[in-house]
């Protein structure tokens, strides 16, 4: 037996099995997933996991690495959230979410750490050894809502639109602030004296760092899908790219201290119609595929990881100041809402409703950023009890906001999502709206948002589709690339009907329509199909085949690394459907 | 900038995208893949690379660590050749491909060992320190025909499926032979003396390796393929499942010491059918094309290492024993092929002609698994030797042997693939000769290969498929899911035939045929989408539309992390589909 071989992959692929068997285990039964959030179920294994460590080996479990987190666990899960961004709701609301990411996280930092070293200085505590500015480290860390928690309830609940972009796209956004602020306060605490020279090259480091992660995003994004314009000739490692450049976004971005959050997710937003344009339909299932599968693992894992690091003795349970703390995360949010939304609500015609801000001060949950931060801490005589304090507030808002939610929103009937998209001839009227709004910004000289917007399109068609895309001859209006999207999931859909006609449970369904056909032939063959248990009719079966199976022939069973087998030459197939359909017409 | 945070995962995601790159580099130019195969290009980027790094740093670039090849390029590689596999060629000549592997190996091993030791008696070469010993160890190494470097000439030269199957089938499974006979050789090299026992205990290690192997392999399969039974409400990491449990196997094999490629072998091959059944068609999609992706992501890698070690000064340069090590592995390999072949052709009447022998011979390639066996020996002081002698063989047989077998192939007109696979009539025939002959088989006593599948197909269709599988009510004939399968194929086709009507190319096809359907108003519509160009039809786009939409209305702009944008339900889409169909009739 070699274990010690083996051992790296061996417990990380053993460990994406628990966290994919722990999934397949909830959505058995069905009820459990809709009353308790999943990731309060999971971090629940996490803490059986982690006792049952605990009860082994008598010492701590090993804690969740604050490197494996941020570089391995967090990417996915943010490429996911920038890759299936809903682009117009959250550009029209960007004003609204980043008043709230940056000068709500700030408001909370500074309210949270000050409030806190109000009660260290109660002697009853026993806290006066900790100074303000480990209040406001500490502040830094706990303040910043968490996008991998905000995700996986709000996802579950179905709130209208805009009230789930103002929560997410916050929880995304005060990324940058968090660094900062984050960084700042830990330079600090290592500094002798502080000059206010410092201070302010603090507040210039918020435009550098968030800024600056749009920048290398953006360049990234626009490099992947100019890489994508050479692929043709080799469709297999196309989905690769997507993934390459956009995790190297991150990494860039990391390592000149920029936010890496900020940097995926501006990567994913700029290539993405770019690359969906470029690549074929079997690469793009697969990259949205796999960035569903990953990102559901990384999430997973990490609420797992939560709960197993939660057991063990790094705490230190100083109880007036972990209460406080919950208190206070609580209430500044709450206050931050209500002011910022009272400025947001002067400027806007669309106003947030009171319901909408109760839901958004108590969706404000804390999650495993926190929990990767506080180990991040420099070591000192207090962390113990910081961790303590950040392991409840993050188990109280996932366990009591995140189950708490689902009943409050229907108590209050929050306003939900539409269920259906808008109709066609919506469509055309917010575009047709969004064209007169752009022509009387320009007229008026306000350069709002419509203005840019138009702008920013036309750039778009003159400069950027011309040398991201492949193929850029004949500007296709989106109307025909909709209907073309539209008949091919529509032929798909025939075909698995069809399929559909062998189960029993539909007969009525099955008539002479059977597979969108009206030749005369293939309805009577398709219906015989139906009763395929029947033995007298298994000789009309080679009738049957010999007329559909023009396709078999072209397949070869060849094994080849690069091509799956019978992607070759679409084209070709579809011209000799084309010729053989015109003969049996 | 903090580079060393994020070292680690940026120069592995700029090695695989420097890998990306310099494929989608040589696809560019068509002409030049057609005469040099892909690996000897790969290995020659890899080249400049080392050269690059040897120039700027002064010293040996890094080496490719064994354990990096053997525990993450290796598996992906030989994951997809099992998964991929064509079972009926396989299982046909097994017992040759085993008698290569098993047998032949061992042959190429002593020959090479015991004749190289004789050329170190030569005095004039200044080898008498090498002993037999270290020599036979030596042997171990280098007898075995690598499956990469033979996947990456084999396949793009396109010879009969049988002649494949056998070079490429003695590739895989010669690596039972060559970790028993390297891990052998090597505890003797460490053992004082040795006694009879151990050789004998070596041979039965044979059995348990490979055997081993096949069993841990299958154990991982069948749970695969039952844990995919219960992974229908959470579609997006069912491909995961497949990954995991082939990891899984391979890794546990390794760790018992067992033959890892036998294992991973198995495992896929067993798996495949029931995972296909039970998981959905994205979900197939996606497995697919990410084992392609990875693969052949691991092999360009595998391929650029190997240049860039090749650079350094761990060489010792003694080209007497260099230059007898390439002819012996050449002639020794030539004169196996033979004798084996004399035997196997005495038991078969479908026997491998001369043509077929010599490239059987001439395709015996070696490659990475040489080459990190070869750093992984125990330090002593003829290693670098060594190092010299597998790098020479390595680059002998892919450079020479890889770039001349393509015009061998050629002048000697060796059979090649059949363009096309079989027909349907002949299937039909190959179906019923099977069941003629295990009739015939079972009558004259003769267990045979034609017995052991009827028995196996019967075990399948009896008790494992009731257990892998999700959905048994009612056992499909296998002609009636072709039919399926290809009604679906065809109908995506089809869309996508429609598709081309866009471009000018093929104004021809278009006819009344267009969209397989004969219902006039769609026809007519249709033709009309041919030449949106045209203004004066714009305003018939609506109804068009607003006829074929009926889809647009049900999908949601939600962000789910669980699930993609309109896959849920399908049953219930067509079901309306067909309900439409009917009215339009």
């Amino acid at each position: 037996l070699d274990y010690q071989h083996v051992q790296v992959p061996f417990e990380i692929t053993l460990w994406i099995m628990l966290a994919s068997l722990a999934k397949i285990g909830f959505h058995l039964y069905n009820k459990l997933p809709s009353v308790v959030p999943e990731s309060c179920l999971l971090i629940f294994v996490g803490l059986i996991m982690g006792g049952i460590i605990y009860g082994l080996n008598d010492r701590s479990p090993p804690v969740m690495d604050s490197d494996i987190f941020f570089l391995y666990l967090l990417p996915p899960i943010v490429l996911d959230a920038g890759y299936f961004m809903p682009s117009r709701p959250f550009f029209e609301n960007i004003g609204t979410i980043l008043l709230y990411a940056v000068v709500g996280t700030i408001w909370n930092v500074f309210g949270i750490g000050f409030s806190l070293y109000g009660i260290c200085q109660v002697r009853a505590f026993r806290l006066q050894d900790v100074s303000l500015l480990h209040n406001l480290l500490f502040g830094s860390l706990i303040a910043a809502v968490d996008p991998v928690a905000v995700l996986a309830v709000f996802e579950e609940i179905h709130v209208n639109e805009k009230l789930h972009i103002l929560v997410f796209g916050e929880s995304l956004l005060n990324d940058a602030v968090t660094v900062v602020l984050y960084k700042l306060f830990r330079s600090f605490c290592e500094m002798p004296t502080i000059k206010s020279v410092d201070v302010f090259a603090g507040v210039g480091k918020f435009f550098v760092v968030g800024l600056g992660g749009v920048l290398v995003g953006l360049s990234f994004g626009f490099t992947a899908a100019f890489t994508t314009r050479f692929t043709k000739d080799i469709r297999v490692i196309e989905p690769l790219f997507v993934f390459l450049y956009s995790y190297l976004s991150y990494l860039t971005a990391e390592m000149f201290h920029l936010s890496g959050i900020v940097a995926i997710i501006a990567c994913a937003m700029g290539m993405k119609r770019y690359v969906e344009a470029n690549i074929s339909l079997k690469s793009h299932t697969t990259v949205k595929y796999f960035m569903k599968m990953w990102s559901s693992v990384s999430d997973t894992l990490i609420f797992i990881f939560l709960g197993v690091s939660t057991i063990g003795e790094n705490h230190e349970w100083n109880w007036p100041y972990i209460c406080f703390t919950v208190i206070f995360c609580l209430v500044w949010r709450a206050l931050g809402v209500l002011v910022l939304t009272f400025f947001v609500n002067r400027f806007h015609v669309n106003t947030i409703t009171s319901k909408d801000q109760f839901i958004i001060a108590y969706g404000g949950l804390r999650g495993a950023i926190c929990f990767s931060l506080v180990f991040l801490l420099p070591e000192f005589h207090r962390k113990k009890l910081f961790i303590a304090a950040t392991t409840v507030v993050i188990l109280f808002t996932v366990f009591v906001q995140g189950m708490t939610i689902r009943p409050l929103v229907d108590l209050l009937a929050v306003k939900r999502k539409r269920e259906s998209a808008p109709t066609v001839g919506e469509q055309i009227h917010i575009r047709f709206l969004d064209h007169l709004l752009a022509g009387i910004e320009d007229i008026s000289g306000h350069w709002g948002q419509y203005y840019w917007k138009d702008k920013l399109e036309y750039f778009n068609s003159k400069y950027l589709q011309k040398i991201l895309l492949r193929e850029y001859d004949q500007p296709k209006s989106s109307i025909v690339l909709l209907y073309e999207k539209l008949e091919r999931k529509h032929a798909i859909e025939l075909a698995e009907a069809g399929q559909l006609g062998h189960g029993p449970a539909h007969p009525s369904l099955l008539g002479p329509a059977f597979l969108c056909s009206s030749n005369d032939r293939t309805v009577r063959t398709d219906q015989k199909l139906e009763d395929t248990q029947n033995p007298d009719i298994l000789d009309n079966m080679q009738e049957i085949l010999a007329r559909n199976l023009y396709r078999i022939r072209r397949t070869g069973p060849a094994y080849n690394r690069h091509t799956l087998p019978g992607e070759s030459e679409p084209s070709e197939h579809a011209k000799e459907i084309l010729i053989l359909r015109h003969k049996s017409l």
